[in-house]
């Protein structure tokens, strides 16, 4: 059974198409994509995957959760697997490239190396992971998560969606009986590369059409509550105040001002904020407001948190206010595998790819395949950054650009 | 028809029971108070404060929007009238002492005036405001300005309450059918004075008993829109974002702290925010805030906006931001009488009263009356300056010492 690359995929203008065609699995009203996982479109976008994969005669399978590999077997069995691939899963309403490129990318990658040089030593599989978003579950990279032995069934047992609906029975409806589970764990893979839109700015701000990235960020995310005392708008005099506003607006400028003064790469985001009563002419007695860090060193987020901290008890300390502070995420900063960030360059170097190397800003499959293989992460530039949103857009030559460099290092890593 | 005083209301502690009487109507399970224009307990209020007015002899009437008077004639029939009283209405569960205690203390005010002197020489009338607060419909001063010339039914024709019901059908609910209106404006008012809780601190922290009301505050209301561009909190370098909630913080910084600059009786609140899309780890795209401004000089608060909306669009185009300020009140400042503060003075410091000058920073139907008469407005301790609330007390020696100054300054007018 001959691996058959269908020529159109050579082509550069079949990439687009691949994008659209993708995009209509879940297709909203204003251009956008909503897949979620385990829904209808989600279904119909990862068997349509699968077709796709079988009419070129790649070797297919869906594991026990839902993630679709397409294996392009290498001629020395003694050798592990190398896997490439992202999500299937979108946001409401996201766009057409998040994830969705990273599968497109890695299954164009694979049929051209196919084309020119036929079967590789290793195996190269092209993987769609069932989910990375966390838009339907309270959950992310449930995908690639279970793959890397990071979660199994347990996990999910007692989770819902908005709608009520059980995640064992939105697994089943798709198809994937918990009962008939297996795990997932794969024991022999190599190396994972995926690529991905950046879902920023900086690679256009730089023209540049690479990123390699070095590392992905750790995060923290916390939820502050200042309560001070509520009171009438003109009867109040300036001194007597306590009010939670005023004091919820020093400590936001306070620790957006401080991010540069640490570390130039650290982004802090306030982008949650509830005033109680929210009356125009009462002296608001409580503001709560969330709080999101990140930067790729846990030193530089610990000494961070550390002066804010302080300032943030000394400012309501002194005016009598009452501060808490309580943190509902926290995720570990993940370095890239140097070297085959090294290779990534090299090759880029030799085609004349304006790279850069980037930060991820944003959480991907790669930083839960890093803890526990080599693993590295391209990106593509996205238009004025943005994301999640129907607006999302990257050209077809950068889409080119970023398949090409994925092609070279898939054949100096698996031929 | 002589006037009939019950003893019981020189006692002092028939104050106290006479507030918790008044509280009855439209009592809440908070043990605060609703008292809605024209609903029902309202109604029952104002017919039973007619009662007991009838009960002591005083000439009664309402006008035809449902102001109440109780007269105590002059002798001199030549002579203009000394009108007191405040407000019957409340804000939803407000206290017992936000109005009604300014109508109570006219009221045994004018009774111990005539069982210990006998008719006055100038009639006395002791008014029940039908409306001051704007908490049903969106309009405040109904009753005041009615009296004033200011509004007619022309003003009311098109408002409605929060359930659809329209203000003329709740009139004539009410017993006051705008069919059978004939104008409330008194053109016989020589004086106006009130008598009112606080609403604030002052008082209290300066150990006084008593304020006498220089001026009441001028407000301006506006609300502020900021517009910069929502983007993803983890992929936006510091450097690239436009973050409304960062851009705000800031303003709202600065306003604070340049109102002790300009005056340090200026007052400025920004009581209601609202952050889009209000989401943790997104980068907000657009706050809009609520900015309520007060002083008693006109000129200051001109200077002080001058000063931060120049500071505004300085910040905001700096950030290549969208800065919209749009004014929603402009209500002036007045000056209550200068001789009529000067009279309540010397009774206070005849008296050994504890009193000081104030401005009053709530609005009250004396600034109505201050730009059509000569007004006078004494304010007594609130504790805490807790007031629009079931907590809103004042104790009853400081209601006494209140009626005490206001029965020797209508003596010193009336007699």
């Amino acid at each position: 059974m001959a691996i058959q690359v269908n020529k159109q995929f050579l082509d550069k203008d079949q990439v687009g198409n691949m994008i659209e065609w993708l995009a209509a699995f879940g297709r909203t009203e204003h251009g956008g994509v909503t897949r979620l996982l385990y829904s209808r479109p989600w279904l119909e976008a990862q068997h349509a995957l699968k077709n796709k994969m079988d009419q070129m005669k790649l070797q297919t399978h869906f594991d026990s959760v839902g993630n679709l590999f397409g294996r392009l077997p290498g001629t020395d069995t003694s050798e592990k697997t190398i896997l490439t691939g992202s999500h299937i899963d979108t946001v409401v309403d996201g766009g057409k490239y998040d994830g969705a490129y990273g599968i497109i990318a890695s299954f164009v990658a694979v049929l051209r190396l196919f084309e020119t040089y036929g079967y590789p030593k290793k195996s190269i599989e092209v993987v769609s992971f069932c989910e990375e978003e966390g838009s339907r579950f309270p959950l992310t990279f449930w995908g690639s998560r279970n793959i890397c032995g990071e979660y199994t069934l347990d996990r999910v047992k007692d989770i819902k969606d908005a709608e009520g609906i059980e995640f064992l029975d939105a697994m089943k409806f798709a198809g994937f009986d918990p009962h008939a589970y297996t795990s997932p764990v794969r024991g022999d893979i190599e190396s994972f590369i995926e690529i991905h839109i950046e879902q920023g700015m900086v690679l256009e701000k730089n023209q540049n059409q690479v990123g390699i990235v070095s590392h992905i960020v750790g995060q923290r995310r916390y939820t502050i509550r200042i309560k001070g005392e509520s009171n009438h708008a003109g009867t109040t005099p300036m001194q007597y105040r306590k009010d939670a506003v005023t004091a919820a607006s020093r400590l936001i400028s306070f620790l957006t001002e401080k991010t540069n003064e640490v570390d130039s790469g650290l982004v802090a985001t306030v982008g949650r904020m509830q005033v109680k009563p929210n009356v125009p002419n009462v002296v608001a007695g409580e503001v709560e407001f969330s709080l999101d860090i990140r930067h790729h060193q846990e030193s530089v987020i610990d000494q961070y948190c550390g002066e804010i901290f302080a300032e943030f008890e000394r400012v309501t300390k002194n005016q009598e206010m009452e501060l808490s502070i309580s943190q509902w995420m926290d995720v570990k900063p993940v370095q890239m595998d140097v070297q085959m960030g090294e290779l990534a360059q090299k090759i880029a170097e030799k085609k004349n790819i304006r790279y850069q190397p980037i930060i991820s800003g944003a959480g991907h499959d790669a930083q839960v395949f890093g803890d526990v293989c080599p693993t590295t992460l391209l990106f593509v530039p996205s238009q004025q950054g943005i994301s999640h949103s129907p607006s999302e857009f990257t050209s077809l030559d950068d889409l080119e650009v970023g398949i090409d460099l994925l092609t070279e290092v898939l054949y100096k890593l698996a031929y």
